[in-house]
């Protein structure tokens, strides 16, 4: 299985994509066509038309899979990019388009998933670390599953001195923590993961990852790290 | 119908509820005994005392929700308290332990409801503006539906400036009507709603509340602003 795992698609300052060139050149080799799915925003030709632009340095491809047969479109694809947006509602079409299941069969078989933001949360086994706002009701938060544990993408610190009183990120996933027992990478911007079948590497920004689990003090990741030990998470969800 | 739903519980500097006493204190008038709803938070035994301190002062005795039958002890309350905390676990304990209809019942016939955050949120037709994790998965997001409109409570400006790539809330609201047709009100901490049957009150922080609706311009709404018109509103939800 070979996935890449970004926190976020566009690092300030810099064009879509650009921080995470190098890891995505690695990755699209021997890529011809890539299946783009652009669900999580709302105009799905525009989310497309702008990904294809920025992959084509690449020499790739870029299909949309709201332009035909979603299934018919994988056949002719090595690849599939699952852009950011809403996770509500890209989980929600994942379902109703009946496509949630086929990128799961072929990412399992050997077709590379690329994923961004909320492209990064249906890649764990439920979108319960999302950060976005419930503006649909999917079927169930039930997600791919194609690492094993839970991502929160976006990862921000606590700001010292802020007055805000919502939660701090930590505390979310405190609270998500009381509920399930079930390790959360909080993967700060310019972060990404590796996946190649047994492998998990964090890579990307010297920022770093934050890993939550039940009962213990949360741990700082570094990039470069070797995360492989989270591929054996047999996670528990209330 | 009388409803105090507030942004937030704790204003920075100050004690539980200290930022709203005079709301309370009018609303608390006769009434002798407050079922309070702890469900939103873990903790339900030290969430209870908590707010029965802070509430002592206006002389009122405090039930939670949790000791006993809860259509029992709404019996002998004349008011129903919900507080915040995470808005998923909240709605999901509701249905739960079968308490989301009688509340509404109670409430539509005379029970004063105070919300604040969460509490605030399932006051609302739906949960779907809620800034929580969905750590939890309620069995729908449909809530009370006390008022016919969205709440965004906490509601927080964008920060100039900021290098953060995830959405600012006005971004997720405006992503929520894409979807769903219907006003949010954007309340920023400190602010309040006070309904008296057909009468909707902004009250609080002169900071205010930022509405929005679909295919419109927000609208800043300042403390104090009559607010009625809103209790006419038919949404759609997609």
């Amino acid at each position: 299985m070979r996935l890449l795992l970004l926190s976020n698609s566009t690092a300030p300052g810099r064009r879509y994509l650009e921080h995470a060139a190098d890891a995505l050149t690695d990755l699209l080799t021997g890529v011809r066509r890539v299946l783009f799915v652009p669900f999580a925003l709302a105009d799905h030709g525009g989310y497309t038309a702008h990904v294809a632009a920025a992959l084509e340095p690449y020499g790739v491809e870029v299909l949309g899979a709201h332009q035909d047969d979603p299934i018919k479109l994988f056949n002719s694809a090595q690849a599939v990019f699952v852009g950011g947006g809403n996770t509500f509602r890209l989980l929600r079409e994942l379902y109703a388009r009946e496509l949630l299941a086929p990128i799961r069969d072929r990412v399992t078989h050997g077709t590379v998933y690329i994923g961004s933001s909320a492209g990064t949360n249906v890649a764990c086994p439920s979108i319960r670390t999302t950060n976005d706002m419930p503006i649909v009701q999917p079927t169930t938060f039930e997600a791919t599953g194609l690492v094993p544990f839970q991502i929160n993408p976006h990862y921000l610190d606590p700001v010292d001195g802020d007055t805000h009183m919502g939660e701090t990120r930590e505390e979310r996933i405190e609270e998500f923590l009381e509920e399930n027992d079930v390790p959360v990478l909080g993967m700060r911007e310019g972060t990404w993961l590796r996946r190649e079948d047994a492998t998990l590497t964090l890579g990307g920004d010297a920022a770093g990852a934050r890993l939550f689990r039940r009962g213990a003090k949360p741990e700082e990741i570094s990039s470069g790290t070797d995360l492989s030990a989270l591929l054996e998470t047999m996670g528990r969800y209330r």
